[in-house]
């Protein structure tokens, strides 16, 4: 049995900041204190995903400079370090470097690139061929894997494990969404307890455009204990003594790089178990973890939204207070002329209870004039599609006016039950630069305000988000007495419909004969083709469900199929 | 040498619409007598490309038996058929069946799968393995291969070349961009003379979403010669008598499946020689099919569009008009404050000289009213960024009213100069469904235009674009004696230096040591980066460049490189 004490360190990188990134290692290992290993995510020195950004040759090239600055700076505790490398014919591989002493002792170029769900790695990276290898760190045999690598049947970890390998280190840019930590860890223990070895699993974390990386780095044991756990959705560094079994070279081993020999420690490292995150505490995290990083990556501090004194306005305010505080959150109530009293009254009862920063631009004056310039060629508008349509672009119009006079981003606020079925005006409550509970049917929306009100009252507040906002019926008032339910089915029908649709790929045919409705899903998969080019100018949200919007799903605009 | 009777039959198939495709496929038969072998494009049965619609299975299944139904009705003339074909696991093949006397002599699944620039054929589809094989059709061993086969060396066409194919037939689903059509026919002519064998390259005509199929299927003999050439962008069929010279069989040769013997024919079909279109009519030719098809596609017959007196607006009212007739194109003068009296007047009369439906909607009563309402949260708006946006914001809510009340698309009219620097307001002129000109640079504007009036002066008609619309300087008109120089560097300066760093990926210390002025491409780099969040929320358009803004560009909206 050897002891190697190893650092697991995941970062928030950011895409395409080299500099800002080599320092953001720089600062980690300063912090670290006389370890065999520091593990840092797939892509640390580059963000991920880079997609065509990897296009660029000389990015490429300064990437590898950053690798080799990093390497030569190294010490006596080894690096692994992810990052882009350019291979022949202006090929680019998603690489890990192996460095100690001021030198690269090698570089591993990942074997299997994903190319299905959020991941395009085909179209930017050649796969590794050259032959595995393996590194003698503190006198541990270590084999090193990125991501997929490991999650392939007959792949290059088991190669790793054949060819001698006491220790996996595999690195990851592992994409939250709900459930999916449950499968990494059933795929890191079956791996371990199988080949009897330990595993280290390093995730990086972050908000990226619409993907959100939820760290959760671990450490398993060869009897799958999850000996080592590090936080979600916040940077972390979690050292951890790893007790390695010596396991006999095979006849026929993968060659071994010998990087470091064993140090002699006292003490013993065991990081504080982490506890899991109970379902809305982790989907509730990830969506201020998009948030924040979406806005505070692109270079602001605030955010201006609309709040109508519904459900979903609400919530993404209390998104943005939390990532942001709520003195950058900049809320516009825009009453119309169909307003009722008692939303006004909602949206400042939830401006006070967080302190938000709050005005109102009742947009009757608009509303008016806009009305008077269409008569002439649209005649009377009345209170039909046109004139709700006009309403909500107005109130687009005012939102990003405040967002040019004061450097606001605009948060957009619709769910995807709304996106889905295009429940929304395009140019209107669309507008925005982030849509953070794009991917969060409307079902879940109430389920999240309820879990964040509970949260407040048990450390001693009151209901951040007023009941009365969860308490009435939905409506976008834009007409007298509208309700959402004249123009959709009640949401807890409407949401397992669109899952079966959207997130299985169901044809109309499978979700009858599966026990839905045929009028119903007639109209559903209609409002759902129908509403793709909408979803086309939509902006980036949070991608938490196993099919989002976006690079998840992506259909032709013009399509006529309808099976 | 044997004469093998083949119609090439470019059809403008619509994606997802499998029952309209089939009855494309047969109309088009009931046009054809008497021939050996009738070649469609790839993809024809489903529309190309697919995108994610292939990861439903039961469309898929579809696809399968729409293939089917056609076998079954085919006659002595053998059909080629490109369709997408169940796979084991849930995978699809992008296929190809031949079909006679109503069976299905073979089936070939493409083995070279692009998934590069517009393709991502690694994410859809699973590249063939099955042995191939040859189908002896009028007494020829014809060779079948679909697209990307053709353009890799020693691949799946060398093998059928190798194993005894005497005619090759490709099926494509090659999109348009300036300079491809010389590139094809490389590649067709060079293959033909380096094997000896003459070459049926059949290609898709048509718009779907940002890509637009150009037609010009082919008929290469073995000394070089483009012996028959369909027209560009309009659905043809071409019947050639083929003279195929008979090659022996190699010994180890590819199993041949008998398909149909020799007929004898007294007749020669020689199709009329097609002229070669110069480049602008190609690039004209691109533009209009891309906006008809977009439009009429997606059930639309009209279109409505914002009539500035500038010279984009004037470019896309004149596509849409030649693609729909003027009468479905719903021009709109919406003066602000700022407009000019010439702008109007050039307006005007560009309306009158094509025949468009005009209507004038002075912005100055929302405008005004907009101005007050911010006052109390803004201040004074005097006349810079935000009141400019708020005057093309009003715009596109005119537009998009206009649309919503009488069911005309919208198209929007920015260029790709534009586009690229975002010299645009997001939510204002960039509002609409398709976007005609995006994937062209402002410079080439003019020329278009150029050579439209000249075309129509050839015709005996006056310019269908005023002079002075093309005469004066670019102008937003947004604030007092505004010019789009005062805020970019002139276009003929800009344009250049925008083709380099998009289409040709250099980073700034390139550009600068490749010659362009250090400031200028720091400050057009920094405005193209800057300006990625308001390109992912705006429409669809034509592709005509090696390197478009959508799917042929997928840059990180957060990305901090800079290099």
């Amino acid at each position: 049995m050897n002891r190697l004490r190893v650092a697991l360190i995941q970062v928030n990188s950011v895409v395409g900041d080299l500099d800002g990134n080599v320092a953001r290692v720089r600062s980690a290992l300063g912090e670290v204190a006389d370890c065999d290993l520091a593990v840092f995510p797939e892509m640390v020195l580059t963000g991920y995903p880079l997609e065509d950004l990897v296009l660029k040759p000389r990015f490429v090239a300064d990437s590898r400079a950053a690798m080799e600055t990093l390497a030569a700076e190294s010490g006596g505790c080894a690096l692994v370090l992810g990052f882009a490398d350019p291979g022949p014919d202006g090929s680019v591989h998603n690489a890990v470097a192996v460095c100690r002493d001021g030198a690269v002792a090698g570089v591993y170029h990942k074997r299997q690139l994903p190319n299905y769900s959020v991941f395009d790695e085909a179209r930017h990276f050649r796969a590794g061929t050259e032959p595995q290898e393996l590194y003698r760190i503190g006198g541990v045999r270590v084999g090193v894997a990125v991501c997929e690598d490991l999650w392939v049947a007959d792949g290059p970890v088991d190669r790793l494990l054949e060819g001698g390998a006491e220790l996996l280190v595999t690195i990851n840019g592992s994409p939250y969404r709900q459930g999916k930590l449950a499968e990494r860890e059933a795929t890191v223990v079956a791996t371990a307890t199988s080949s009897g070895r330990p595993l280290v699993y390093v995730n990086l974390v972050g908000g990226q455009d619409e993907l959100v990386f939820d760290g959760g780095s671990m450490v398993a044991d060869p009897s799958g204990t999850i000996v080592a756990r590090a936080p979600r959705f916040d940077e972390a560094i979690v050292v951890v003594d790893i007790d390695v079994p010596v396991v006999s070279a095979p006849g026929a081993g993968l060659p071994v790089v010998e990087v470091s020999g064993t140090v002699d420690r006292a003490d013993h490292a065991v990081p504080p178990p982490i506890p899991p995150l109970e379902p809305m505490a982790e989907l509730y995290g990830a969506l201020v973890t998009a948030t924040r990083d979406y806005v505070v990556k692109s270079g602001f501090t605030d955010i201006c939204i609309g709040l109508s004194g519904g459900v979903d306005s609400a919530l993404v305010a209390t998104i943005a207070a939390d990532a942001l505080g709520p003195e950058h959150v900049h809320a516009v109530l825009m009453p119309s002329r169909y307003s009722s009293d008692h939303s006004i009254a909602d949206a400042e009862s939830l401006i006070a209870e967080q302190g938000l920063d709050g005005r109102t631009i009742p947009i009757e004056d608009a509303h008016a004039a806009l009305r008077g310039m269409l008569d002439a060629s649209v005649g009377d508008l009345g209170d039909g599609l046109v004139d709700e349509n006009l309403q909500a672009r107005i109130r687009g119009v005012l939102l990003m006016a405040l967002s040019n006079a004061h450097g606001w981003l605009v948060l957009t606020t619709g769910n995807k039950s709304e996106s889905a079925v295009g429940y929304s005006t395009l140019y209107g409550d669309t507008v925005g630069a982030y849509a953070s509970i794009k991917d969060v049917y409307k079902t879940t929306v109430f389920d999240l305000c309820r879990w964040r009100n509970v949260q407040e009252v048990l450390s001693g507040g009151g209901p951040v988000i007023p009941d009365t906002i969860l308490a009435k019926p939905p409506s976008a008032e834009l007409r007298p007495d509208q309700r959402d339910d004249q123009s959709l089915p009640p949401y807890d029908v409407l949401d397992p419909l669109l899952e079966a649709y959207i997130e299985g790929d169901r044809t109309r045919a499978e979700l009858v004969a599966s026990g839905f409705d045929a009028e119903l899903v007639d109209r559903v998969v209609r409002l759902v083709d129908g509403a793709e080019y909408k979803r086309r100018q939509t902006p980036h949200g949070a991608r938490v469900t196993r099919k989002g919007f976006g690079r998840d799903r992506r259909l032709p605009v013009v399509n006529r199929y309808r099976g």
